[in-house]
């Protein structure tokens, strides 16, 4: 049952990257609610591999579905689409069971589920999985958009670029959701050029670069969330540490919090155009586990791509020999770049399933 | 439901801080398992109120055993137990219905449960519903020590102060449990030193300031964790926003993996005693949710208590009317000191749902 | 976590029989819902021992609210509630741990849970936790009242003695609640009589006699239950077999339908002052798992009370040696009676739980 | 979430009748287990159409694997599998959402739904998700049977003709496997004729027949199950209301329980072959929720298949005006027939998830 996530609006994924396919079945989108293909897909093709910066093998990222819309509405009955899988070549895994792929999930898999584990292509570790997550997500950022809430994220570090942040205060829906609709996602284009170069020295030297994405939301009810294990927060980390290579996650100020006085972190209420608002946002828009009305700003940090074309020290684990491993094909030297609509649909599953 | 965690360790959490008690039912401790008074009230006293930096306000700590335990033994039923609610001065609070302490719960709590919220000490958002999560963390950290494994905390940044981090490589089971026994909870004395020389800074300035806590588990089985949204990450981060101001939660090297490249960040494998172990551990003994064998460590960043002695600008919510609040009474300077043993409690509640 | 049940009003119930007590934790009552004392003592009563036909045991069913109540209103936080077990003696108990009474839950228990099990008065396998399940229901009928939902139960039958049945087309929520306020809980005196009568003969024999609840409801909205896994039987029958003794459940024409034509059993829609009904009710007012807006109507069966005066056979498990258990005590002799209240208390659970 | 059960064993059904497909999410099979496709597709054509007695609609009831089994065994990740709908004629079911057939769950729904229902073959209450269904169930018996258990049932009644009852003391897995390997699924060929009869002559009537199925299991471990609303009881009628057409269910002597005396019904301890059994098994083989080693028995009824020939008096419910409805195509006359292996699915799911 952990391939499940929520009470209303409940998600469950399946199938492994070198599988016959992935896919979701979502259990408690209303009946009568629009599921508007073209921008499910083009938010789809945010994530999809492709172009300089990711990876150039082929998925087939068009989502086939088998249940729960008639006419491109929801019927009641649960929303099931699936991802064939293409262009898997699954030669390249089988040394993996045996020397396990530093900081990838290889090694503890075999402990767990031993040879009957679908290690190829990271079975159903791998980001694949994602293409999933963002059909659930989309639909999800479609049901709230209509409810009047935003979600929008960009990428904001790669290595020791960095974009500029939302304002935490006056952020409207449009900014939010302009990264998304770039060529490359951040709100200062002079960030992404200089992303674009972290991204490109990494990849020259068969190396990858870690990054971070910031994610918001505006127009959320006040109140929205449920004390004690159900607030905003508890609900969307169990929801985005789904989304593979996640290394943490903060709320407004998150950790520079720790340095911080009372008397400067504490945001005062103030009255704008008749609304209950805070001067700041320090508290990123959540207190007590419940939305306060202000922008909800969380961000979350994202490993390397544990996959580089170095050769790297490691074990054979069943002969206890150390080797060297050398990873062929091309992968992404940045999970963070494509992560950035991933993070949204986390966001988004999570908010939803709060909201119905 | 929202006040409930867990699939196989479930606990249950009740109670508001000015009500009758606090309390909370643990439905999942297999039978015949023995839980020691002694050890769990030690466990207790490290979150109770009381001494110099912490709140003055008498609170029974005191457990009372409700049900589940006959002879210090579980019997299979849910254990149940409450803390009365001793020292309690509701009309202290009565006027935070109408205007929101800056930084609390208040203002999304009146919107949420209207009149009807118990406001009074914060009702159930308050810290005294941590008294509940210890009890069930110090039983489930009983339960893991039978299966070999450990969970300690420290206090690792008080505003500027830091102590020196866990070991990620070679942490063992008597270090790790070295600053819960300690007067102040930190590896290095002087960090105490420095950390109390803040709190008493900020106390004196009528002011609080933040925190943060580091937290590791050493004797986990290698492959605990559920993929994908069963993650010991996404388990322990829905446990963790439990406890009243976590801002944000990192494993392994965390927001600092964002400026890292690859070949820095991967973990080799070795081979040392004949066990398959990291040459290092940025990935914080975690990998694609599942434990690796190396120390479990994440790190949890609280925000400054928002309770301080200076006065603040509000809002009357009813009237719309700007205000100055002052709030009166004493208040932890500090919350990240007392959190240290709820961390261990949050981590030890979600790793013992995922052993059972 | 199987003491839990419910997703939206969830119930946990604790307790032993001769623990210290029995209670239960409510989570997810709206804020700001009444609960009468006055109402809910009143059903409580219904349940309690005493009487010429029931137990003589003196148990204290006063409840004790711990939280979520204040000046008689939800709060928002669970309402916890607990019943403390007064004139228990263990005593009675200590062979059957050795020498299972037949048909209790004594030997399972005994296997499954080893001596830790606490088997005195039966543990949690106690009708004694009815005592919570029906605050929980009492809890539950207050706020169904309050959307126009009523829901009642009477004796339908025990040993050979039968009472009239529900008009399952034309009931009124006052018919519905008549055997609720009566001094025997049936709608018919003489079924009564007749009743009594079985009740009695059956105590005379130090024997026991089995017995069937109909429960019905109405005013429901048309359209509850969540196919296909969550419709209306689903939930109730989850809730009601909670309730010991019951041993089957039927609902509408129930086991009666396997011997009708479907031309018999269809029930035709026709209009009734504007409404659409049924002109019969074979289908016990749900269809498909939803409520059709006819009344539903289901019945219980609850066997015989296994504890009975005469010596019966039985096995030291311990042993193997075959031997002869005589029960001290006074018990009921026939639970069906005390479970009315029991068997609405279910229902009206599932039944919230599916409104909220 | 309603269309998910399980805890362990967590099944989620997706499809409607004249959409695409039809399928089943398996989450929780450990990885390594043998998923037999011969074994499988043997009980899968025991609930599919065709034959005399049956539907004469051509279903696909072919599975297609999308995840989770390489090589035929579970990897770890859930299983998926689709049934592709085939021969659907959605013009047949146009009309019902304005004149909804008596004792089918039309009326209902579009007071759910509204016109967002996808009416067409029942939509998502039809008994063609019932091949998911017993897919989970085939895949359940293959694991039950790995650990011992046996799960089967029979068809006992059909309008008047019964069957000769399973043996509830002496039950053999071989007694209890084989009317799922006969043509008819009795114990005793003259009541296999009976049936026969019965039904022919229903559909000569344009009519239908009620009818009920027995089901047990041999070589559950003693103490399976969990108190309180987790008891075998519990669950088994949780899955198998999502069975249509079951209107009632009953554990050992059931409803016959409520007529009888405890000194009759109560069932005496004895050694047999060095094991403890009971003498006679009224319990039907659980006792407080929990398996007592006995065989477990239970009964459930089903309703006459509601689609009959005759025409029948409703409803226009959106004009008000009384009309005749003649259903056109053909029907199951007895949906018991096909309901045997559906109810042994239901009890494999729901004992598999008990067990694991």
């Amino acid at each position: 049952m952990s391939f499940s996530f929520g009470q209303r609006y409940r998600v469950t994924l399946f199938g492994q990257s070198h599988g016959p396919s992935v896919g979701v079945v979502i259990d408690g989108l209303p009946a009568g609610e629009t599921v508007d293909p073209e921008t499910l897909n083009a938010f789809l093709q945010r994530r999809a591999p492709g172009g300089r910066y990711a990876t150039q093998r082929r998925e087939t990222d068009i989502p086939e579905i088998l249940s729960g819309l008639v006419d491109g509405k929801s019927c009641g009955a649960p929303i099931t689409v699936v991802f064939h899988n293409g262009d898997t070549n699954s030669g390249d895994y089988a040394s993996f069971s045996s020397v396990p792929r530093p900081s990838h999930a290889d090694y503890p898999a075999l402990v767990k589920y031993g040879d009957a584990h679908d290690i190829r292509g990271g079975g159903y570790f791998s980001a694949r999985l994602t293409a999933a997550l963002c059909f659930a997500g989309g639909v999800a950022l479609q049901a709230l958009a209509r409810r009047g809430v935003a979600v929008g994220a960009h990428l904001c570090r790669v290595g020791a670029a960095e974009d500029l942040p939302f304002d935490p205060v006056n952020l409207t829906a449009e900014t939010l959701l302009a990264p998304g609709r770039a060529a490359f996602p951040t709100l200062d284009a002079r960030a992404a050029d200089a992303m674009r170069a972290e991204i490109e020295r990494a990849r020259m030297d068969c190396d990858s670069v870690g990054g971070a994405v910031e994610c918001a939301s505006v127009g959320l009810p006040v109140g929205l969330g449920e004390p004690v294990f159900g607030g905003v927060e508890n609900r969307i980390c169990q929801a985005l540490f789904a989304v593979p290579a996640v290394r943490g996650v903060e709320f407004g100020a998150g950790f520079a919090a720790a340095s911080m006085r009372g008397s400067a972190h504490n945001d005062p209420y103030i009255l704008q155009n008749g609304q209950v608002r805070t001067a700041a946002n320090h508290h990123g828009g959540v207190l007590g586990g419940l939305t306060s009305g202000m922008p909800l700003i969380f961000r979350a940090a994202f490993k390397p791509t544990p996959s580089i074309g170095q050769p790297q020290r490691t074990l054979n684990v069943r002969t206890g020999e150390e080797t060297t491993l050398t990873i062929a094909g091309r992968h992404d030297p940045c999970v963070a770049l494509r992560a950035v609509p991933c993070v949204e649909a986390a966001a988004a599953i999570a908010l939803l399933d709060l909201m119905l």
